[in-house]
C-alpha cells in the first residue's frame, strides 16, 4: 500500500478523465485476474483506462511520486499471471486503446496495444496484408500483451515469433517519459535495440503505448494434412523428419487425452484410439504445396500413421485448425488446470513427451499434451479434480517436475506465455545466477524503485548483486 | 592510458598463449583501423587474439581491474570507425575464432564470431540450408560483426536482417563474466530478451563468443530483371509500385553515377546514360516466380524503364549482382569516400534521391548513391579528391546534411553499418535525449567503467541522466 492511497486516488481523478477511473470494488473485479486465475492476486487500489499515451504518463508520474505499484494490463488473456493485480497497486488497464492504422505502401501496422490480435490481423488483410504471429487466442488477446510476451502461436514455425515482426515502439518509462524506439523503418541500427528489449518483457521494464508492426503479404490459402499415429514415439519421430526436409506453416500435435476432450467439444469424428495426431499445413504456390503435402504423407506412413488425411477445403482445413486451438479451453472442462508451456531443441521432443507421460502416471495427474511440435513448444495441461487436494499437491509437485524435465533436456520453462508470476519462482534457476543478475541490472537501471509489475517475472528484491 | 600499462601487458602475457598476444608496433598496426579508415584511430597498447570464451574472460578481467579499455573487433569490414582502435587500449580480436557446427535437425548453426559470413553460407549450405543475411562484404565480413551492427545486406527486403536470425548469444560482459543468452530454441521468452539487446550493440555492452543461429531451407534459384530508367523519379516510383504488390527477394538501385563506375570496373555494358538501374529478383517456386517477373516487368514499363531485362540463368543473374555488390569499391576508386547509410521509409525514398542530388550540386561534391531500395536503406557515396581540402571540407558539411535530410523525412542515420566513431555525433540528436538517455541507463548498467569500446556508439561521457 502507499503511504497515502487517498492521495494517490485523488491525484489520478485530477488527472485523468472520470470514464477513465474505477474505483469501486465490483467493478475492479474484472481486472484483478488473467486467465492463470492466480488465487494469489490482491485487491487493487484503482483501475485506470486511459485514452492516450499523456494519460499513462500521468498515471505513472503520479505512481512514481508516490512509491505505488503499476500493474499494466491488456485483454487479461496471459496464461502465467502476469496481470495478475497486486495488492494496493494501481492496475493500468489499455483496453481502451485500440487503434490501429494500415499502411500498405510501406506494409505496415501502428497500433495502440488494446487492439485484439485478430482485429490487427483483419485490418491488415483489409489490405491483402498479413500480420503471421497468432497465439491460439488470438480472437481475444491485445497486441499490447502479444509484445508484452513475446507470444507465439501456430504459424511461428515458419514465420517467426512476435518480435520478429516488432520494428517500434512508443513506452513509457518509471519515471512517465515517454520514448519512441525504432519506426517504421525495416533497418534502422542508430543506438541499441531497445525496442526489442521491451518485447518480452512482461511489463516490468515499461508501458507500451503504441507498436509499428511489420506486415507481409496475404498468406496462401494452406494445405492441410492430419494425421494419426498408434504410439507417440511414431508421432515425434515423424515430426522431426518433417522438419528436417520441409518447412511446413504449421506443425502441430495433440495427444490422446487432448483428442478426446477435442472431440467431446466438437464430435468431429477425431481417433479417439489414436496416441497421437498431426495437423500440419503448407501453403507453398498450388504445386509446390502439393509436392510438399505429398512428402508429409510419404514421412507420416513411414512412421507407422494408421491414418493420413489430405485437404485442401478451405472449411475443412479450418475445422481442424479451429479443433487444436480450443484444445486448452476444452481440456479445462475435464478439471481445473496446471498450464505450461515448455520448450525442448526439436530433437528432445520425444523425450519430453515420454518423460511427461512419466511424470502423470508417476504423480496420478492426468496431462493432457498439446504442442507447437514444429518449434518444440509444449503445452502439457496437468488437469487436476477440484475437489482432490491431495492431486493438486501432486500436481504441484509435477509442474516443477516437468519444468526440471525440459531444463534437462536443454530447453526453457517458457516458450511463448512468459513468466508472469506463476512461473517467477522458477525462473532464477533456469537462468542461472550470472544470466539473473543481468536481467536484475536492466531492470534496477530502468525502474529503479521496482514499480513496474512488481512480482513478475523478478521476485521481491530486484538488487542487482554488484 | 592505464595507470601501469606494463602490469597490463604483463598480465595478459601471464594469462595468455604467447601467440595471443601481439605487442610489435608493425604487427598491430593491421589491428588499428576498419574501413572506415578513420584518421584518428590510436595506438593499441597491445592487441590479443584469443581462442576460447574462457580466454576472452581473461583479457577482460585484466582490463576491468587496470580500468584499461578494449576495442573488440572482427573482421575489421566495418564501415563506421566502430573497431578503429583507441590510444593505449587492448584490440580484442575475434579472428582466430571461426568454429562453426551446423545442426541440421534444428536448422541451427552454432558459430564463433570471427568466422566469416561467407564460411556460415558454405557450411550451412552443405546441409542444403541457407543463412540469408547478406552484407555486400559477406566474403570479407566476420559473423561476431555481423551481430554487433545486426548487418542488413540485399536479401533483408524478404529476409529480414540479423537480429531476425540470432536465437542465442554467449557473452562476455564488462566484469569478465560470460553469459549465455537465449540459445538453439525458436521460442523461448524466460527473462528479458537479452541477446537481442546485444545485437547491434557495437561492442559497447558486450564481446560476443559464440551465437546461435536460425538457419531455413535453401533459396530457390531466382529469377533477375534489370531495368533501366531515364529518371530517378521513374525507378523510385518503380520501387514503389514494386513493393507495394510484390515481395521480391531483392530490390536493388544504382544511380547514374553507381552505373558508370560499375561499368568502369566490369565493362559489362550497362547503359551509361541511364539515371538509375534496379536489380529485382524473385526466389518463388517456377510459375509463380514467372508470374512475379512478369508483373515486375509490367511496373517497369508503366513508370517508364527504357530497358528491362529478365533472365533465369543463374550466371547472368549472379554477374548482375557482382556489379552491385562491387559498387561501393568501384566508386572508392574515384576518390577518398565519405560513406552513407541512411534509411527513410519507403514512401520518402523519392524525395532522400532527390534531396541527396540537390545536397551533392549544392556542395559540389559528387555522390553517387547505390541502395537496398526496397528497404529504403541508401549508401550515398560521397566521393572527394583526396587533393582538395576544401572540397573535403564541403564533404563533411554535405555529410551532416544528408543525415539531417534523412532525419527530416523520419528515416535513421544508420541502417545497416552501425554509429560507430564516425556518426557518434549525430546520435543523441537522432535519438532525441530521453531515448539517448535510456540507451546511456543501460550502457552504465552493463559497464560501468566505460572500458568497452569506449567512444564508439556513445560519447566520452555514459553517465545517464538521473
Amino acid at each position: 500500500m502507499p503511504a497515502d492511497p487517498q492521495a494517490v486516488i485523488e491525484a489520478i481523478g485530477a488527472a485523468l478523465p472520470a470514464d477513465a477511473v474505477v474505483t469501486d470494488p465490483a467493478s475492479m473485479d474484472a481486472y484483478r485476474w488473467d486467465r492463470a486465475l492466480d488465487p494469489d492476486a490482491g485487491v487493487p487500489l484503482v483501475v485506470v483506462r486511459p485514452l492516450t499515451t499523456g494519460q499513462v504518463q500521468d498515471v505513472v508520474r503520479i505512481a512514481a511520486q508516490h512509491g505505488v505499484a503499476i500493474v499494466p494490463r491488456g485483454a487479461g488473456s496471459g496464461l502465467s499471471g502476469g496481470s495478475s493485480a497486486v495488492q494496493g497497486a494501481i492496475v493500468l488497464s489499455l483496453d481502451r486503446m485500440r487503434e490501429i492504422r494500415i499502411d500498405p505502401a510501406t506494409r505496415m501496422a501502428v497500433v495502440q496495444p488494446g487492439a485484439f490480435n485478430a482485429e490487427v490481423k483483419q485490418a491488415a488483410a483489409a489490405e491483402g496484408l498479413w500480420y503471421p504471429p497468432d497465439p491460439s487466442s488470438f480472437e481475444f488477446c491485445s497486441i499490447g500483451g502479444n509484445i508484452a510476451t513475446n507470444a507465439g502461436g501456430l504459424c511461428c514455425v515458419k514465420y517467426g515469433v512476435t518480435t520478429d515482426y516488432v520494428l517500434g515502439l512508443t513506452v513509457v518509462l518509471a519515471d512517465g517519459r515517454a520514448v519512441t524506439l525504432g519506426g517504421p523503418r525495416l533497418k534502422d541500427v542508430a543506438g541499441l535495440s531497445l525496442a526489442k528489449l521491451f518485447v518480452g518483457s512482461e511489463g516490468t521494464l515499461g508501458i507500451i503505448t503504441e507498436a509499428v508492426l511489420k506486415l507481409i503479404p496475404a498468406q496462401r490459402l494452406p494445405a492441410t494434412v492430419v494425421a494419426t499415429f498408434p504410439t507417440l514415439q511414431g508421432a515425434t519421430d515423424a515430426v522431426l523428419a518433417i522438419s528436417r526436409s520441409l518447412r511446413p506453416s504449421m506443425l502441430e500435435f495433440m495427444d490422446r487425452p487432448t483428442i478426446n476432450a477435442v472431440e467431446d467439444e466438437t464430435r468431429m469424428g477425431l481417433d479417439r484410439e489414436a496416441a497421437a495426431m498431426l495437423i500440419i499445413q503448407s501453403d507453398e504456390p498450388a504445386e509446390a504445396a502439393r509436392e510438399e503435402v505429398a512428402e508429409v504423407e510419404r514421412i507420416c506412413a513411414e512412421h507407422g500413421a494408421s491414418e493420413c488425411y489430405a485437404t485442401d477445403d478451405p472449411d475443412e482445413s479450418e475445422a481442424f485448425v479451429v479443433a487444436r486451438r480450443i484444445a486448452i479451453p476444452a481440456v479445462e472442462k475435464k478439471g481445473t488446470l496446471l498450464l505450461e508451456d515448455v520448450g525442448v531443441p526439436l530433437p528432445r521432443l520425444g523425450d519430453l513427451v515420454a518423460g511427461i507421460e512419466r511424470i502423470s502416471a508417476a504423480r496420478e495427474v492426468p496431462i493432457a499434451v498439446v504442442a507447437h511440435a514444429g518449434d518444440g513448444n509444449t503445452h502439457p495441461l496437468l488437469v487436476v479434480d477440484p475437489n482432490d487436494a491431495a492431486q493438486k499437491e501432486r500436481a504441484d509437485i509435477a509442474y516443477g517436475e516437468v519444468m526440471d524435465l525440459a531444463i534437462e533436456l536443454g530447453g526453457t520453462i517458457t516458450g511463448e506465455h512468459g513468466v508472469g508470476r506463476l512461473k517467477q519462482p522458477w525462473l532464477s534457476s533456469y537462468l542461472g545466477a550470472d544470466e539473473y543478475d543481468l536481467n536484475l541490472r536492466i531492470k534496477a537501471a530502468l525502474d529503479p524503485q521496482n514499480i513496474l509489475n512488481p512480482g513478475a517475472v523478478f521476485g521481491a528484491s530486484t538488487e542487482a548483486a554488484r
